[in-house]
Parts: structure tokens; sequence; C-alpha cells
């Protein structure tokens, strides 16, 4: 059939972009200087990728564009804009009107939803889901598997308006519930989760359950119970392996031939 | 005067859709396969119809989109993307950067804010109103008159990351007030007040008025008085009518001539 | 080196707007009838500066778009839609994404985040600065110096829905936290301080620090110590001057120099 959404209608590349193999590059998509994209990217219509920094602004004549990558087997979806300086691993997934500021890393296999709102300067382990309208504010650091849910905010001035900027840190396999705030420099141990609409001011530690403003630990993850099984539902890698790299052998085994805790 | 925003630049539409009497299409605008919009209605600028479904990505060559209907005299405002699969009845209106996925089913007289994020395979009654910024999970239900306002989210996973998804259910006439979240299968009565900023995980029954985190029921609807008039508010067809079928004739009239409750 | 965003591919400018000299405008953006752009300000690429406002789709033959101006030396990014009939003083910035309704004036120096969300009939001062994703209800008005974060809403109806529109009152130099809702009406005096995640509805004064839901006055802000050094923080401007008028000078010569307290 049609090829509805690749017609090469509008369509500008750099002439120093670097394009893989078999990479579909949508209508009116823009892709800037000194762009990399990696084989079988598809790249959706109505895309900024490698949009120039603030200093393009202020010194266009000396400008040059850092180096953008994004890896092989990448979806990103219409109208994203993707600053220069950012680097994703490989198949990373991204839903509409993303937007991702400057000298951010991801690691392989992360997702970010709809209108998701990435400030900079942060890091993302690998296997990170961000559901849809995610506010990550720069100087955030994001181990692997975390999933943060719709209208998380992750802040870090910790008296607006000042020069400082510290960053929430969250471990491996943490999960932050809808609509809950990080506040500046707060640390979230692995396996942790946050429920939903919570402030969280203070660290808690791996496998605790925080809630409330502020939010307070209430209990062991490893407690909580699913309503609809009766049988317990954290650590959630032994309850949930869709996408995940533990889908065919579980948990233990994949933990077992990866060293992973 | 020059009709600004319908030029026909860069406008795409593909031949397999099905376009009413007097419909404009603004400029940028791309409708794909199998779209069919009522007559009278306007489709504004920069505006995506009949976006192709997940499945389009891995086999394109075989995929074939899903029929999406908007009904007459609506009026899609810029930069919207609808996806396939999606039926809007008459007179649906939306304001800018609203992201509709695939098998929502609307009523007759919506109306969706800028920003609004419906995350697809919902339901909405007729007179729904949405203003800006909502996100309505998978599976969610609104009746009819239901209004919700900036920033309420829809959740619909109890245990978050699950398979399980169940969407909220929301009565006739009630109304989500500002930065509220509804928790994963929450039942909301007919003519309820969820407060602002609250947080619903138990079910509440016609006419009550929930507030806070966790939500508690404070009253009855029927006892709020206006600090404007010194009068009883709720139920609100009383007090509004604004756009409502019963402008003319009264909410007691319009009841008695449409067996409505 | 080659000029990446201003290739004018796919510009479309009314005849009767006035462009400023040094101007540039970025592909796939489109300016109506009647806007005034100031010198040496810059529109990135696919913004729409002079939406025209809803009465322009009711009656198309009769419709005149009111006068649009933005100031001198202003940053408009991307994907930015500003309605017909603002005003935007000198120096005026803003982030991707930005919507802003029509009747909205602006004073100098205001810069606004991505994705935030401005729904017309609202006044700002001068050096207001808004974070991501903030959402201005109609009606309301900021002074000067006025700070707010990511996803804070100002909201406008006190018994939704009504025809009653009463939106906040926010005083110089105050500074709205994370994810704070305004609720309709209320009033914040100066140098005041609303804490992440709050629902003010009570008016504060001068100097107050408020927070919680509902949000409680706990102290004055003068007390706040900030815990990197030790030191008090408010006022603010004695701490942070970045791009604020008196960074050379110091806040008090500043304040001697501008009658302003």
């Amino acid at each position: 059939m049609e090829l509805q959404k690749f017609n090469n209608r509008n369509v500008y590349i750099s002439s120093s972009a670097k394009i893989g193999k078999n990479v579909k590059i949508g209508d009116n998509t823009t892709i800037y200087d000194n762009v990399v994209i990696g084989d079988n990217t598809i790249i959706c219509n109505d895309c900024v990728i490698g949009e120039p920094l603030n200093n393009y602004y202020s010194d266009i004549d000396n400008y040059k564009n850092p180096e953008t990558i994004i890896g092989n087997d990448s979806l990103i979806r219409s109208h994203t804009i993707i600053y220069a300086g950012n680097k994703m691993g490989d198949n990373f997934q991204c839903g509409h009107r993303v937007t991702i500021r400057e000298y951010t890393i991801f690691g392989k296999n992360c997702s970010l939803g709809t209108l998701d709102d990435i400030q900079g300067y942060s890091e993302f382990g690998d296997y990170c889901r961000l559901h849809s309208n995610v506010h990550i504010g720069q100087k955030s650091k994001l181990g692997n598997f975390v999933f943060i849910y719709p209208y998380v905010i992750f802040t870090n001035d910790p008296t607006p308006p000042s020069d400082i900027c510290v960053g929430p840190i969250v471990g491996d396999f943490s999960q932050i519930a809808t609509g809950s705030i990080l506040l500046p420099g707060v640390k979230v141990g692995k396996h942790c989760l946050v429920g939903a609409g919570s402030v969280l001011g203070k660290d808690i530690e791996d496998f605790q359950l925080a809630v409330g403003i502020p939010a307070k630990v209430v209990k062991d993850v490893r407690e909580v119970i699913d309503r609809e099984t009766g049988e317990n539902h954290y650590p959630w890698p032994y309850r949930f392996s869709r996408n995940m790299p533990w889908c065919e052998d579980g948990f233990d085994n994949w933990n077992k031939n990866n060293n992973n805790q």
C-alpha cells in the first residue's frame, strides 16, 4: 500500500547528518548538523532532531552544533524535539511532542511518553520507561528499569530561585507513581515505590514504599498485596516482564546470568 | 478578506479519505487513509488526522488504517493528532496540541482542551467538556455532561507495573476539579464533585463531594453554597447552561422532555 | 556556517504584518494579519503568531484580526502559538510549544517555559519567569519578578461550572513552587513563597511562606535558612541576580535608584 507517512514532503536534512541504513524520515521533519541516526530507525513526521543550543542564537556565525546520536532500531514519534548533544542508546522509543534538551544520555531500550519534558544534563540507565507528561529537571540521574508515571516532576532548586542545581537520584527498578514530585537532591533506593500524588523530600532506602505530602515511609514494598491475585506484587520483576530482558527466562535466571542484584 | 488559515499550503490528503461538504483543511495538515470528515467541519493547520497505529511501524507493507470518523460541524484546532480508529460525534471541538490515541468513542457536543492526552480505548458520553492538559488513561469511561478541569489524571494500573488495566468510571454531570488524580478502577457516581488537588481511591456515590489526599467524602454537593450568591450551586445544571441543551427551557423542562435523571 | 534554522522554507507572512529590522523567521512558521514584530527578534521554526480568535471560525468573511505586538530583542522558540491581541514587551523569551491566548499583556523581560498554557485576558509585570508546563487561567494578574515553577495551575472558577471568572493575583517577587494550585481569586502578597504541591485557597500577606493541602502559613520567608550556606535565603533578590536588573549594583542600590520596595 501507499507509504502514508514517508513521502519525503518538506523534509530538511543537513548535509553533515549521517543517516544509517534503512532509516525512514517522516514528512515535515528537520534534521540539523552533526546528527547521527542508527540503522533501521524511524523518525516520524514533524520532528526536529539536533535542535541548536541556546548559544546558537547569540552567536550564529561561529556556532557549531554538537553531535547528536540516536541508536539503532529506534522509533521517534511525531512532533518530537531532540536538542543537539544528546545520546540515545539502541531501541530508543518515544511518544509524540517529546522535548529533550541537550546533553542527556539514555541507555538502551528506554522509552519516553507523549509530552515528556527532559530538561537536559541528565542520565538514564537501560530500560527506563517514562509515561506521559513527565518533567525531568536538569542533573537528574535514573538507574536501570526505573518506571515513571504521568505528570511526575523531578525538581532541582532547593531554595527557589537560586543558582544551586541538584537533581534527584533514583535507583534501579524503582517506580515513581502518577503526579508525584521529587524534591531537589532526594535519593530513592532500589526497588522503591513512591505512591501517587506524593511530595518526596527525604531519602528512602531500598524496598521502601513512601506516600503522602510530605511523603512518609509506610511499609516495605514486599508487603504490598495485589488486590486481584492476593499475592505479593513486589519486587515487580517477578510479576511483570513485558519487553523486559527476563521475559523468557524469568527474573531469577536473568539475574544469575547478569550478576545483577 | 484573505482566508488566513486555509491557503492549501503543504496539505496532504489520502486518496481514501472522505471529506464532507464545506470542510476547511488548514495549512500543513495531513489526513491519512480511511478518514471520514463530516460536513461543515474545520480542521485547522498543522494537524494529523488518522495517525497510523503502532503496528504500522512493525509491518508497513500489510498495514491497513482503521476508519476514523469526525462528525459534522466540528472544529479541530491546530497541532492536534487524532489516531486512526477514533470516532467523534457531531459538534466535536478541541483545543491545540491535543493527542487522541486509537479506539476512543466520543458522543455528541464534546470538547477537549489544549494539550489533552487521551490514551485511547475509552468512552465519552455526550457534552463532556475537558479543560487543558487532562490525561485520560486507557479504558476510562465517562457519562454525559462530565466536566474535567486542568491537569486531572485518570490512571489504570493498580500495582505498577502490571498487565492489569482498569480505568475510572465517572457518572453523568460529575465534576472533577483541577489537579485531581482518579486511581485505577475508581467509580464516581452522578452529580459528584471531586475537589481540586485530590487523590480519589475509593468509590463515591451520587451527589457526594470528596476532597483531599486520600480523598474523603466531606458533604453532599447540594449543601455547597456559592459564595457570590449565597445560594446552593449544585446540582449545577440549575445554575449553568452555557452551550447546554437546557439553555433555553431550563433543566427541569429539559429533563421532563428527555426522561433524563 | 550554514544558517540552520532560517532557510525560508514553507514560511507564510501576511502582507499586513510589520516585521522589524534584523528579524529572523524560522522554517514552517506562519505569521497572520496585523502582527508587529520588533527589531532583532527571532521567531523560530514551526510557530504561529497572530492566531485568529474563535470568532474567526464563526464569521470568516467579516473577521478582522486584532493587532499582536512582539517587542524588540525577543526569542520565541519553536512550535509556539501566540494568538492575536497579545502584547509582549521587549526581550520576551519563550520555550517550545507555548500557547498564549488572546489579550494577555506582558511587561519587559518576561520568559515562559516549554508547554506553558496561558489562557488569555491576563496581565504580567516585568521580569516574570515561568518554568515549564504552567497553566495560567483567564483574568490572572502577576506583579513584577514573579517566578512560577513547573506544573503550577492558576484557576478561576470558584464553583465549577459557573460563569464566574476570578483569577489569582500575585504580588512582586513572590515564588510559586512546583505543582501548586492557586484557587480562584486568591491573593498572594509580595515576597511570598508557596511550597511545592500546595493548594492555596486563602490570601497570604507579604513575606509569608504557605505549604500543604490546604496550604497554611508556616513561617515568615525571612526565617528560611539555605541548607547549603546556613544563611537566610529570602528576600531572594539579595541571593539571586542572574538576568535581574540588580545583577551589577546589588538589590539595595537598585531599589534606591528605582524607588521600588
